[in-house]
C-alpha cells in the first residue's frame, strides 16, 4: 500500500497521515499527480487544524479512506502552473479550502455554489476524478485544479489567515446569505470555538450587534475584550435566558454540541433565524409550534462556493479580520488533536508546514 | 354566569358554545358590545369550522375560557357602523378571520403583520381590551374594529368562500412570503385536509407544479382530478419517496399530524424549504446534518396580517379559488366535530348561520 502510494503519481510528496481509526498521525510518503493543464501546484506553507480533521482521522462520520492526510485550510506559494491556467503564476500566494472538485455542470455549480454540488470532491479522503484518493494539506505539496484555488490577498498573513479557508467561509457565507450582515441587526453567536470566534469578527465587521451565547461564563471576558462581542449570555442560566427572550432578531448557531433548539428559539424576535453550521451528532427535538408562532426558521449552511470564498478572503484582508491561532510544528499535531477534543485552544491550531515538515523531508 | 353574559353588553346575541372540555356545543344567549366609533357590526351569514375550533372547545391547547363560542371564518352583512368607520357601510359584505385586535403600535403591527403582534387578540376565547372575553362566529351577530374586518369581494360566494379567512390566508401567506409563488417551481403540499386542499389551489394559481404528499393513496384521484394537483406521492411508500428524493425545490408542509422531518427533507433539492403551518403536538426530531448539507430550511408561518388577508381574498376572487365545503346547519355542528376528528370531510364544514341559527332565535 505504501509503495503504491509513493509511485501512484510522478511527484513525490510527504505528509502526516492516520492509518486507522486510532487517528494517530505519523509521517507518510505518498505522491501527487503531475500538474495538469488546468492545475496549480504549490508548496504548502501553513495548514489549519479543523475539528473535521479530528472527526475524519477517527472515521467518526463513517466515510474515511485510510491512510488519510487531513487538512483543508491550506495556504502556500505556487511552484508550477498548467499550460491553460489563467489566474495564477509561479510565486503567487494561494489557498485551497474544503473542496478540490465538483461537476462544474449542475445548477449549483452554475450558481457558484460548488459546495452544494452533489458531486463535490472533498480536499482529503475522497475519490478524485482519476480514481485516486485526495490528500489534504498536512503535506509539503498540493496540486489542484485552478478553479478550486483562491488568490491569497497580499496583506493577509499566510499563517494566521489559513483558518479562513474553512472557519471563515463557513461563517461568512450564512451571515451573507441569510441577511445577517445588515448594520444594526442583533446577531447571536452560539458557541465560541474555531468557527464561533471568526463569526463574531465577521458579524462585527458587518456592523451588527453581537451577543456570544456560551455554556460557560469563563469565556465572557475573552469574548468581549478580545473578540469585540457586545454582550455575553450564559445559555445554562435560565434567568439570563428568560430576560433575553424575544430580543434577538437573528441568531447564528455555530456549536456542534448544541443539545436543544427550544431555548434559542425563545431568544428570537418574530421572523428570527437560527442558522446551523455545526452539526450535532444526533437529531435535535424541534418544537414546531414555536416556529409557527413567530414565523421563525431554522436553516443549515455548509462552507461556501469558490467565488464567495475569494470574496470572503478579500473582505477579511480589507477589514483586517484574522482568526486567533496557535502556530504549531507538525510533530505537535497529535497533541494538538487531543487538546482540540477538550476545546483547549484559542481558537485554531495552524501547522507551520514549511518549517517543520521540511525538516522531516531531510531525515 | 349566563345572566351576566346576557347583560354584560347592550346588544343581545345568540351563539352555540361549549361550556366545558367535553367540547359539546349548545345554544347560548350572550351579548355583544355597542358599536363603537371604529366598530363594524354585522349579521353573520356563514362560519367555517376550523380544526382549531375542535382543539379549543376541548381545551386541548390549555388556554380556553368557557363558555367558548368558536368560529373564526366569519362572513356576513354589515348592519351598523361607528361614526368614524371609513371603509364600510351598512349592507356591505364583510369577513372576520382569526384576529379581532392587536396593539397597533409595535414593529409587527407597523409592518401589517398583526398576526405576529405579541398582543394580538384572537377572535374567540381571548381577553378583549375592555376585559370581556371574545366570542366567535358560531353566532348570529359580530362586532369588530374595522381594522380587523375585511371587505368581501363581490363575486366571491359568502358560503363557500368563508374558510379562506383562516385556511386560505394560512396557506397563501407562506407561499408568498417564502417565495413559493414563482411559476415553474415544484411545490409539495403535505397532508390534504382543510388547509392542504386550499394550498394546492393557491399553488396552482401561482403557476407552480404541485405534488400532494399524503399518507394514503386513497386521496390520489381526488387530488389530481378535482383539486388540480400535478403529482401524488404516498409518504408511507419508501420506494416512491426514494425515487422522488432531491426533486422538490420547495415544499409546503401542512399536516399537523406530521411525525418525521427526515423523509421530507430528503425530497428537497439544495436550498429547499419546509414550511410548517400545522403544528404537531410534540416536538419532532430534526436531523441538523441534512439541513446543513443542502442549505435547507424549516420554518413556520401563522395565518397572515389584515392587509395580506384582503389581498388573498381579492386574489381568490380573481382566480376563482374556492375551498371545497360541506354546508351544514348549526344543529349539526357536534356531529361535524366528530366527523372532523376522523378527517371525514372534503374539506371544510361551513355553518349556514343565517338560515339555521335564525330558527333558534325564534324558539
Amino acid at each position: 500500500m505504501a509503495t503504491s502510494l509513493e509511485t501512484q503519481h510522478p511527484v513525490k510528496a510527504l505528509g502526516w497521515a492516520a492509518k486507522d481509526p486510532s487517528g494517530v498521525l505519523a509521517p507518510l510518503k505518498f505522491s501527487r499527480r503531475a500538474t495538469g493543464e488546468h492545475d496549480v501546484q504549490f508548496k504548502v506553507m501553513y495548514c489549519g487544524v479543523c475539528h473535521s480533521d479530528l472527526h475524519m482521522v477517527k472515521n467518526e462520520w463513517g466515510f474515511t479512506q485510510y491512510p488519510i492526510v487531513p487538512g483543508h485550510e491550506i495556504v502556500g506559494i505556487v511552484t508550477e502552473v498548467g499550460s491553460k491556467v489563467e489566474k495564477f503564476k509561479v510565486g503567487d500566494k494561494v489557498g485551497v479550502g474544503c473542496l478540490v472538485g465538483s461537476c462544474r455542470e449542475c445548477d449549483q455549480c452554475a450558481s457558484d455554489l460548488e459546495n452544494y454540488c452533489p458531486k463535490q470532491i472533498l480536499t482529503y479522503s475522497a475519490p478524485y476524478t482519476d480514481g485516486t484518493i485526495t490528500y489534504g494539506g498536512y503535506s509539503n505539496l498540493m496540486v489542484a485544479n485552478e478553479h478550486f484555488v483562491v488568490r491569497w490577498p497580499e496583506n493577509l498573513p499566510l499563517d494566521i489567515g489559513a483558518p479562513l479557508l474553512c472557519a471563515g467561509i463557513t461563517t461568512y457565507s450564512p451571515l451573507r446569505h441569510f441577511g445577517l450582515d445588515k448594520p444594526g441587526l442583533k446577531v447571536g453567536v452560539v458557541g465560541l470555538g474555531g468557527l464561533g470566534h471568526v463569526a463574531v469578527k465577521f458579524a462585527k465587521a458587518f456592523g451588527t450587534t453581537v451577543t456570544v451565547i456560551s455554556t460557560s461564563l469563563s469565556k465572557k471576558k475573552e469574548a468581549i475584550e478580545n473578540l469585540g462581542a457586545d454582550e455575553f449570555l450564559v445559555s445554562r442560566n435560565p434567568e439570563e435566558m428568560q430576560a433575553a427572550a424575544g430580543t434577538w432578531m437573528v441568531s447564528l448557531i455555530v456549536s456542534a454540541t448544541l443539545t436543544q433548539f427550544a431555548p434559542l428559539l425563545s431568544l428570537l424576535k418574530p421572523h428570527g433565524k437560527l442558522i446551523c453550521v455545526g452539526a450535532p451528532e444526533k437529531p435535535l427535538e424541534l418544537p414546531v409550534f414555536s416556529l409557527i408562532m413567530g414565523r421563525k426558521l431554522i436553516a443549515g449552511s455548509a462552507i461556501g462556493g469558490l467565488k464567495e470564498t475569494q470574496e470572503m478572503l478579500d473582505f477579511a484582508a480589507k477589514h483586517n479580520i484574522l482568526p486567533d491561532v496557535e502556530i504549531i510544528p507538525i510533530d505537535y499535531v497529535n497533541t494538538a488533536m487531543e487538546r482540540l477534543l477538550k476545546s483547549d485552544v484559542k481558537y485554531r491550531f495552524v501547522i507551520d508546514i514549511e518549517n517543520s515538515l521540511k525538516a522531516e523531508l531531510q531525515l
